[in-house]
This record gives C-alpha cells, sequence and structure tokens, in this order.
C-alpha cells in the first residue's frame, strides 16, 4: 500500500479492491480495451458492479450501472470505485463519464488517471464539472500493473513486452541435443499459460517453430479468446507443415524483412497450406540497420503498438531472446527457476561476450515466488517509462 | 513450527527459543564441538543462561550453571532448555548430564536427542535415572539447522557439504574473459563470509587459486576462529606465490593424489615459500577410479569427517563445482542471484551434455530471500541422509 491509499477510508479500500478483482476478472477478453472494474456502492450496499466486456461492447461502468437497474436500484447518490478514469471519448461505446454524471452519481473514486491521451483527465474533469466529487489514486500501483501493457502503448506506443522463459538452476533452457520438455513442472506451465492468455499476442521465432513446432495458444486455463500468434520469420522460411497453419483459433501474423516480390510467393505457399479459414498476415518490416538478413525489431514494437497490442508474450529461443534484449524492448522477465542443475545447454539469451560485469543488463526484481516445483521471478528491466 | 511443538507449553516454547538463539550465537567458534544452548528456568524466572565455548571450555550447561551460581542462584528444581541433549560421556570435558543430575534441576526440554553415537540418548536416560523428567522434540527442525554439519558427521562419518556459488540470473559465474567481481552485491557478499565462518573449512581448487589467487578467510563478519583451508591440487601444482601460504590464521591442507615421492619435492617448495607459522599439510589420496589423475572426491569426505569437520564451505569454479556434483558429496547449494543477464560465460558446475531432463541433478528449495540488491537461494540436494 502506498502512503495515498491509507489517506482513503476503511470503506473505500474495500470497494476498491473489489473493483480491482472485477478489474482482474477481466484479464483475457478486454483487449485492446484496459481491464475495469466498477463498483457502484450507497450508504454501504453494494447496488451494482461490473468489468469491462469484450471490445465494443460494455464498459465496467455501464455493467455495473445496468446491474444496479437489475436489482431495482437508482444510483442516485452512489459512490462509484472505478480502477481506472471514466472515459471521456466516444469510441465504440458513448463516454462513461457521461453516463455517471446523467445518472447522478455522487462521488466517483478512481485508482488511476486514464493514460489514454483521448481522456487524460477529461472523464474527471467533467464529472467535477458536474458538480461529482472525484478522488483519484486509491491502489494506484496495482491499477496500474493490471493495465501495464494498456498504459505502455498509450504512453510509448508500444507493447509491454514480456520475455518467458524456464530454465534449470544453473540457467539451461534446452539440453545440447534441442530437449527442453519439461524443464519446469506442470504448474508452471499453466501459469505460463496464464500469461499467454492475459497477452494480446503470443509472439516467437523461427528457430523455435523449426525446433518444437509449437502452437502457441492458450490450453491450461479457459479464455475467451486466444491470443494473436506473431512469428519472427526474417527470411520467410517457416515451413509449410507447421501445426501454426492448421490452427484457426486467432490470427497468425509473420514478421519478415523481405521485399514485396520475394515475400509474395512464400506468403502464398504459407497460404496455401493453412486451413480455409485462417488470417495470416505478413508484416514487413525493414531490416535491421545493425544485423543484416535480421528483423528490426524496434520498429516491429511500433507496428504493433499501432495494431492495439497491449501485452506482448515472447517464448523464443536463445538466439531471438538474445536480439529482442539487444534491441532494447523487452520491459520484463518472466522466469521459471526449476530445483535442478542441466549443466551444458542453451542459455536464456544470447547476450555478450561482455568485458566488464556492468556491461551486463541490468534487472530489478518484481516478484518471485513458488509456483509449483518451481520458482517463479519476474524482473524488469530499467523503464524506458514509467507506467 | 511442527505439531510436536505446540504440545509444549508456551513458556517452553519462548524459554526454548532463546536457547535456540544462545545456540545461534555459538556459531562461529565450537566446531568441531555442536553448537548448543541452554536456559535454566525455575517459576518463569531464568536463573542462567550458556552458550558452548570454543572445543574444550565449557559447553552450554556448564555455562548456564556458573551464571546462575554467579547471581546467587542455586538451580535445584530447576527446568533446563537445551538445544541438543546433554551430553553423557567424558570428552574433554566432564558429562552435562551428571551436572544436571548432581545440581537438582527437576526437568530437562532437550529440542533434539544427540545424533553423536557416544551420547545417543544415553545424556536422557541419564537424566530419567536420576529422577529428573525429561522431554524432547520441541523446534527439533531448528535445532537440526543450526547443527547439521555435526549431525552429518555423527550420522555418516562426513561433512556437511555446502557448494557456494555466485551468478548472474541466467546462470553465468564469470565472463569469458574469466571476470567475476563482482557480480553480486556487497550484501550477498558479507552474507556469503557469514557461511564462511560457521564452517569449519572452506574448500577451492586450483583453478580459483590460480585464477583469483583468493584468501579464502572470513573478512566481512566478526569471527574468533578463521575456519580451515582447503585447496584441492590433485597434482599439487600451487604457485609458491599464492596469498595462501601468507597467511598463518588458520591451517592450511592442500589435497592431492600423488605418491610420496613425488609429493614430498613439491610440498617442500609450498613450505619454504609459505610464512613460518602456517601449519601446511597434506592429504594424499587415492586417485579418483573414475577420472584419471584427479582426487577421489568421495575419499576426502571421509577425512575430512574423520579430521572433525562438521560444515564444509566450497566456493571453487565449474570444474571442481562439477566433480564435486558428480561424486554426490554435495548436500546444499547457497545461490547467490544477481538481477543481471551475463550471457556467455562460465556457468556453474560442469555437468553433462544429458539427454534427458530428467538425468539432471534435482535439489528442493530450502528457503530464497533477497540480501541486498541479489536473490539467495538455498536449495539441497536429496539427502543421502536425513539429519
Amino acid at each position: 500500500m502506498s502512503p495515498d491509499d491509507v489517506s482513503f477510508s476503511e470503506q473505500d479500500q474495500r470497494f476498491m479492491r473489489r473493483a480491482l478483482d472485477l478489474a482482474h476478472s477481466a484479464m483475457y477478453r478486454t483487449s485492446p480495451n484496459p481491464r475495469v472494474g466498477c463498483v457502484l456502492v450507497r450508504d454501504g450496499q453494494v447496488l451494482g458492479e461490473g468489468a469491462t466486456l469484450a471490445a465494443g461492447q460494455d464498459h465496467a461502468e455501464v455493467q455495473a450501472v445496468k446491474q444496479a437497474w437489475e436489482r431495482g436500484h437508482e444510483v442516485r447518490g452512489a459512490t462509484a470505485y472505478v480502477t481506472l478514469e471514466p472515459c471521456a471519448h466516444h469510441g465504440r461505446t458513448p463516454p462513461c463519464a457521461d453516463l455517471l454524471a446523467t445518472q447522478g452519481v455522487a462521488r466517483v473514486v478512481a485508482a488511476l488517471v486514464d493514460p489514454n491521451p483521448l481522456v487524460a483527465g477529461q472523464g474527471l474533469q467533467r464529472l467535477r464539472d458536474a458538480g461529482i466529487q472525484v478522488d483519484v489514486g486509491l491502489f494506484a500501483d496495482e491499477a496500474r500493473e493490471i493495465n501495464l501493457g494498456f498504459i505502455s502503448r498509450m504512453v510509448r506506443g508500444t507493447p509491454w513486452v514480456r520475455l518467458k522463459v524456464a530454465a534449470s538452476l544453473d540457467g539451461v533452457t534446452a539440453l545440447p541435443n534441442g530437449t527442453s520438455q519439461w524443464i519446469t513442472s506442470e504448474a508452471a506451465r499453466a501459469d505460463g499459460h496464464h500469461w499467454r492468455a492475459r497477452a494480446c499476442a503470443v509472439l516467437t521465432g523461427l528457430g523455435t517453430v523449426r525446433a518444437d513446432d509449437p502452437q502457441l495458444n492458450v490450453r491450461a486455463v479457459q479464455t475467451p479468446r486466444q491470443p494473436i500468434r506473431i512469428v519472427v520469420d526474417s527470411r520467410l522460411e517457416c515451413p509449410a507443415t507447421v501445426r501454426l497453419l492448421q490452427s484457426a483459433d486467432s490470427p497468425l501474423w509473420i514478421v519478415h524483412a523481405l521485399p514485396p516480390e520475394q515475400a509474395a510467393p512464400r506468403l502464398a505457399a504459407l497460404r496455401s497450406a493453412a486451413t480455409a479459414s485462417l488470417d495470416l498476415q505478413d508484416i514487413a518490416l525493414p531490416v535491421d540497420p545493425d544485423k543484416p538478413g535480421k528483423t528490426d525489431l524496434r520498429a516491429l514494437m511500433q507496428v504493433l503498438g499501432q495494431r492495439g497490442i497491449n501485452e506482448l508474450h515472447c517464448e523464443a529461443g536463445e538466439k531471438l531472446n538474445g536480439s529482442l534484449l539487444r534491441a532494447g524492448v523487452v520491459d520484463e522477465l518472466l522466469m521459471y527457476l526449476a530445483p535442478q542443475l542441466l549443466g551444458e545447454g542453451a542459455g536464456l539469451a544470447a547476450l555478450g561476450p561482455y568485458q566488464q560485469v556492468n556491461e551486463g543488463l541490468a534487472l530489478r526484481w518484481h516478484d518471485v515466488q513458488r509456483i509449483g516445483a518451481d520458482l517463479r521471478i519476474l524482473a524488469r528491466f530499467p523503464p524506458s517509462f514509467s507506467p
């Protein structure tokens, strides 16, 4: 809890916690919208509550008001607890700030100001202009964590990039013969699927596609939508036989650095091998100026930001991991450490060789906990922005 | 707390905690004896307390009785809280069980039965025979942790072997150019000296001696005695210029696998280069049957057990670490993980290549915590014995 939080009443804290829980419950479905929770309370009684639905459908505030109505409550005079500033612009839905004002809400407690430049305080201003008491900042840290990706995209124009690795305690991610199944426990792999599910897209590289023929989908947890699958394949060498082409559960984006005339026949081959309903797109990017033949990964993140990717979940091999890290586009390392020593094998990321220890990539611990038999470490790189 | 602990009264628990604290306070000084704490209590009042002194001096019970006397208390009718069964044999000091009995103690609460075959319940039996109420098992797990090494030596005849490593999060212990100073923070290095200090001996290999010219002594924490220094140098190739030969603060044992006629001149050269008062000994061992030219590390542990080494602290390089692990003599990994990625470099231990993940060396987590900027992981190998 930050010092700001304790200036709110116990009741405020209780209802905002509930709103955060509601926001959490929307984790897998709202993208590219943020996950928001809303609780409407009058005289200590919850009138209605809601969480953001899928994009284009109701925001949390609308859900909460509708639920109050269904229960026969007016919301006049109520306090609205929302995990993010109510929107003030017409997107695919009308502005929530207007809804709360017209319904006669007396007070709005918001965890966070919306980083969306289209909102950015306007929602709160509109509420204040309507004579509503507005208090901001309760559990702001928790609220930020829920929408790291959305905030990143709004502030930087690029996704929050999470690199997931599974390694033995001595840093081995695959044996010399390529075997990596399974270094970590079933519980850790299921936890990993939770992180896939909350991401808008899962990214890997051609090396992993060739070695593991992965599906890149969410299987171990229930989710209403599958994340977009992205393969970095600079020269479009993806075999037409891979499993990724056989599922249409989510779009497949292939990232390359070929000129159109070279890309066209290869993409055509992939399209003709793909299952009929697959939404297969290519993202043609400039070649990395520092690495001939390789895709410019910084440019990729700009494109993904433009395409509405909030959180990008990367599960790749040593080489692409190294390229992502050296490009400086990774925000967070999600590492599962198995209580095992494997000695020789592939490492986490191809970096170095460095001459001095301080040339290494510095992180800061964010969270460490045991997941099943393994240790899960969440560590972050020095922020290129403050969410 | 184990279920056994709650069957003791709150007062019992409080005074045994104090006894454990006293045992902890003796951590750096008692070897090869166990660290023991004792609190004498009557009617809720502490009469006297004590902790084991250096070997040959008072045991904890004697210290506690003496302190009670100094304060003008008789101990008749008191309860003695001891972290280990009082000894029943004449070692360098008379049996503590007899002392407690003759002083008229009414009850003895012991955390643990002494694993020493010379004691092993005889102390408790002698107390019971004297009509004293004896209760055993309060905070047994905590008491075992304090004397892991002593218990190991008593039960197996070999030390408790701890392997300390400092690595980046991706498992790099030294850069390709050999640099390892400093991957971990000053706080972690100071913590490492605590573990050195509690060990009877610190072991390294010729590779580390050549690369780092280490002192292997305790500097970052206060200690009444320096651990014995041990260098595994199978062919006695240690340069005569190393710093280890210039300090006489503790004995230096050089472990090799040379026949006497080859060893003699090399040892003579080291002795003549050493500072005058250095206690320099060699331990000549058979060659490892599996590794020509290398010392048999299992045989080494037998010798170290015979020489009274309870806890052995190993700080070596990738190769010797691998040899120790492959020999199956390591009980515990003490790993400092720095929040950093270093990419290329030396690993924790030369192991493998394995064909299957399940061929790796399995550990179980014992303790994970942040130490300064780093993460400290204590993990244990499946026990070859239960302490």
